[in-house]
């Protein structure tokens, strides 16, 4: 028999204490063992007495410290704080721990990894990247027999919908969002899905174990989809690119990379397929290829499968390290100034003789290769967009091409730029 | 450290020995064991000296028998003889055997599953699968905690390159069959690609560990791709369909259904977007909802990615249950009369007025409700295609009105019919 504790009745909390319950015969089957739930906390309080007789606390510290059980749960939220105390708590008691708290594990994954090790108890984590996706155990046990070149993929179903839905309708932001809220698909505060944070939490645990380094949170570069337009989908479509918000670790030769963007990606490339809320993750590996997981990225129930699925490992006495690698290296950033990148530019200016010469000139000056210009025949306002793709190259480079392209006397308003990904 | 031996030296036996090689320092780093090969076997003699200090064998029995090793990875291939007998006595010394054999299996899988148990051997097959792509250990321990309704997918590359090239570039089943075997992406005898086979053995594994039933091949329904026409193709097309080489296996409540077939399936669908070789497996479970699985299904760098993987699941002690419950259950099929599907029916017919009004009042004799018709004008050719899309209905109901239509005056060869699936 295994004890589990849930901290936390939230929709995962309450969603994981159901699947224990309703496919109980099932995980038995599986197992060889029955796994009871024989407390949970949740600081409100939720009947669960039609299906559960555990024992409920209002305080999941105070569970903690009173219960004895195999596993915990921790299904609260939250970088800080009592989930944090939680989990510190119970790993110290030597109690294993399964959580889907990406935020927590992005900024102290690296000592909660050691302190787990410490006190001969193992921390499960499928849940807190992909929802549902089983992408965890598939990187850290499925393609353990490779190296890991890059890892990508959307890692955030509510910035997903808006920018499928921006894609469909040709909406704004500002209206897409709305409506994602009114639906239940964005929260009241978006900030964490819509700026790319969330995905970037979930990238850095990614990251870490496909090259075996610490999780370094601080040098994920961020950048999220609010500031996307209907005009720059438009041009995307007209290129044969979709706009994604991709999250992406490579290992190059001088260091890794990681960032979180709305970048540029063929439309008829795998990962440019997946829409809505759905989640997927892409992994390179020197022997496999590409390998691609695609799934519900969210969601109680689904969240609670990855949740349940660590539980049913420890059940059966599977311990993986959990970041794959048995130590962690220290992770070595790449510089922004080694960043090599291919880019889209759209510039506003005035529709004056000699323009298109002017910024095509500095964008040689840089050494910037153009694969593709777009002007159209000028509407009746006096702003001409003129699009350009550009050959990889630094983006130093291409930031400074950009200053000066602005500082041009017929370029209205900043220059729009978005990254161009050209995946194998 | 942990002594392994090759049995084969093919195309995936090769490159799981230079795996293991290329890849020690990370396998080491991962697993805390060193893992050497110290004997392979093949029946022609390959050069390995410059990369291996393996001894060689030419017969992969002699080598079982005098080898004392912990993991034999069998890559020989064929259902029976020599492979056979090499994880037979691997196996009954107590050796954990790895293996991407499907067909032999499909076949004696049930009886390996238990002579492993008998010897406390573990059996791995992950390879065995998908190739490159971890599905099986997504479905047995990334998704235990579902209970599975369904899974389905595109499992064999060659069929799905000759299907892809067909609705490219219209070409017949005969002449991209050629060109396939021309680019070395399908065999001098095809057969087990193209009719099904190959995709059944896969599809009888993946049944079993689903539902935790007996592996069960000889109920598996195969039907191959060589008698799909460009046309249909086309039809499919106006339709918003493609076709696709699939298997599935679903948990009704009258028995399992189990088949390999060429369907339609609309083209939005995550599995119709899935082209050339790449294959895929679609696993619908209770709580988690669709999650799949996609990657390179053949090719021996990437299979061997699979075969290595599971022998660092061995070197780190990671032994769930093979088919993820701890007994399987006998089989029980559903039967045929049982079996609800949708069609897509062509009639060929002469072009006399009232035909359509005799095909379509067998339809309604059968209680066989129609969702689309399509009825081209006519060309300069006699015979008119008439192209009927219907809704849900017992299987046997459609043979019946098929033969009754195939038997009136103005209609002249047999009706085509292929399966359509609507997944969710």
């Amino acid at each position: 028999m295994l004890k589990v504790a849930i901290a936390g009745l939230g929709v995962v909390g309450y969603a994981s204490l159901e699947l224990l319950e309703k496919n109980k015969k099932l995980i038995t089957e599986k197992t060889n063992k029955e796994i009871i739930v024989t407390a949970v906390a949740n600081r409100n309080f939720k009947d669960i007495s039609s299906f559960s007789d555990a024992r409920y606390y209002d305080d999941a510290l105070e569970m903690i410290e009173k219960e004895e059980v195999d596993i915990v749960l921790e299904l609260i939220g939250g970088s800080e704080g009592v989930a944090l105390q939680v989990i510190e708590k119970s790993l110290q008691k030597g109690c294993h721990v399964v959580t889907a708290n990406k935020a927590l594990l992005a900024h102290h994954g690296n000592r909660l990894y050691k302190l787990a090790k410490e006190n001969k108890a193992h921390l499960g984590f499928e849940a807190s990247v992909g929802g549902g996706i089983p992408c965890l155990k598939g990187l850290r046990e499925g393609l353990a027999a490779n190296e890991i070149t890059a890892i990508y993929g959307i890692l955030n179903g509510t910035s997903n919908y808006i920018l499928t839905k921006m894609t469909e309708t040709g909406g704004t932001f500002a209206d897409i969002l709305k409506k994602a809220q009114d639906l239940g698909y964005a929260e009241a505060d978006p900030t964490f899905d819509v700026e790319g944070i969330d995905a970037a939490h979930k990238l850095a645990l990614l990251a870490s174990m496909a090259f075996g380094t610490e999780i370094d949170f601080d040098n994920v570069r961020i950048q999220g989809i609010s500031e996307i337009t209907p005009i720059d989908i438009a041009y995307a479509n007209e290129l044969g690119y979709k706009i994604k918000l991709l999250g992406l670790a490579r290992n190059t030769e001088h260091g890794i990379e990681q960032w979180v963007q709305a970048v540029m990606v063929k439309n008829t490339h795998p990962v440019a397929q997946v829409n809505d809320v759905f989640n997927t993750v892409i992994i390179e590996g020197d022997f496999v290829g590409r390998v691609q997981f695609t799934g519900p990225g969210a969601g109680g129930h689904a969240t609670a499968s990855a949740v349940i699925a660590d539980v049913i490992d420890m059940a059966r006495d599977l311990y993986a390290p959990p970041f794959s690698y048995q130590q962690l290296k220290p992770a070595k950033a790449l510089k922004l100034e080694e960043a090599t990148n291919q880019y889209y530019l759209r510039v506003e200016c005035n529709d004056h003789p000699g323009v298109l010469a002017q910024i095509t000139r500095i964008l040689g000056e840089f050494g910037l290769s153009i694969l593709s210009v777009i002007q159209h025949e000028p509407s009746s306002e006096k702003l001409v967009p003129v699009v350009f793709t550009l050959a990889p190259a630094k983006r130093l480079l291409v930031w400074e091409a950009i200053q000066k392209i602005e500082a041009l006397d017929d370029v209205k308003s900043p220059v729009t730029h978005i990254k161009v990904e050209n995946f194998l």
